[in-house]
């Protein structure tokens, strides 16, 4: 019997952590559908009695306990939250004990912190990065001196999203060099990125997949038949085997995954927004 | 004494997961200094014991001992970077058991799950949401009709950042609508947002930091100055409340707050991914 199983992600904050660690925890259960709703900013008591009417509302419906998963720090709010009768996740509580001893300090209990407004700086850099990867997306405009990261690849292959991720999340400014069929003709780097090489990083992609992005892009294009695509990735990927270039298939691989072996790859560390 | 504790936060996927709930507790203890390093991709133990290398070496530079934030499923992984002799911080460890019993199934140890390539169909929802938040960015182009949001706003409040946030994180196709001089010099609705009533929403900012923002844009423009910033928020400020459009201020909101406010505001549902 195939029940379906309803989820909470209940935060003080965006709710972005509670839903992180619930949905990597869900993952793990193949044999449970669930259905998952997340609730942010229940920061005091009664917005926690309104959102313990709608777990209770969940568990009639659904025939079945509902699970929570908890990241608000304020303990009265959890404990009101706890009436509802769902399985309790807190997300907080198992580490905060060992920590406390290991750090010798008591942990501050301040609502909403981890997805908040960080100093200006610091957000100013993360808007400044996403700014050029817009403004040198597709080899737009040329200003690679500034670039911590340039990716190489074909048209559609994954380099927008990359990029724009690794702005948000990282702060880091990834600039995007589409190769053109002229650099295709040849087997070396184009000459507007020789100076770079230490940034470079290429994507590749399996052509049947180029192919269906491209045909949606441009039904029946020659840009899109799947002659062109296998032929324009064989020449890529030749180009990033001659020249030694870090290469990674986007075919199966998420934004997420792909992001974080480009940084790993080119040795570029930083912190997570 | 300040001493500074050096952080790793260990995975067999993108280490998304294991810094998110990291950084999330990090955020509570205000008095200690932290390094912080993500390892990701480590996915078998002979990795392991190069991350134990690691850790070590931090241990012996900082003279105080390390937390390793882990979200491996492998207990070999695990178990061998526990020879590290860090605090060990498992981040799945301490919800498997409730959630096993509570589900009445065991879950599966696969690897690198949680932020990996999901298929294709959600994949595809992600990455037209994301070209859909570029090409409707400041107005280029106009189809509000596909909008499931629109982001209504003067230069430069941060409407962009929002809407790829929103596409990449929810697939939400967001788009914007930068006001113009001649929108503001009316009180009222700009025609052509008249038709989509229901996806408004307004993002209002501090003039002085708007001030801040144009400055390094075009300095010292009459687009820079502090009093055509003052007027132009009171006018959009004006404008919104005469249309009643929910609003926030970006002033001292991080990306994933406006992002989730809004969705919640507008009432969208989505999973993140």
């Amino acid at each position: 019997m195939a029940s379906v199983r309803p989820v909470f992600y209940v935060s003080d904050g965006t709710g972005i952590t509670a839903e992180t660690i619930g949905h990597s925890l869900l993952t793990q259960f193949t044999e449970t559908r669930f259905v998952t709703e997340r609730i942010p900013f229940v920061d005091n008591v009664e917005r926690a009695r309104e959102v313990v009417e709608r777990i209770r509302l969940a568990a009639e419906q659904h025939g079945v306990r509902p699970v929570v998963v908890n990241s608000c720090v304020d303990s009265d709010v959890s404990s009101a939250l706890a009436e509802s009768g769902a399985l309790m996740l807190d997300v907080f509580a198992p580490f905060i004990e060992p920590l406390e001893r290991e750090l010798g300090e008591v942990r501050q209990r301040r609502m909403g912190q981890a997805h908040g407004m960080v100093d200006f700086e610091t957000y100013h850099r993360r808007i400044n990065a996403m700014n050029y990867a817009l403004t040198h997306d597709d080899g737009q405009s040329i200003d690679y001196g500034e670039a911590d990261v340039i990716l190489v690849a074909v048209s559609r292959a994954g380099k927008t999203p990359t990029c724009v991720y690794l702005a948000l999340h990282y702060g880091v400014r990834a600039a995007n060099y589409p190769l053109t069929d002229e650099d295709l003709d040849h087997d070396r780097l184009p000459p507007r990125l020789r100076p770079w090489r230490s940034k470079l990083f290429g994507l590749t992609i399996d052509p049947a997949r180029l192919h269906q992005i491209r045909q949606e892009r441009r039904p029946n294009s020659r840009y899109a038949q799947l002659e062109t695509c296998r032929r324009e990735v064989a020449a890529a990927e030749a180009m990033f085997r001659a020249e030694r270039i870090p290469t990674l298939s986007t075919t199966h691989t998420s934004i997420e995954e792909i992001a974080s072996k480009v940084l790993t790859t080119l040795g570029i560390r930083r912190e997570m927004f």
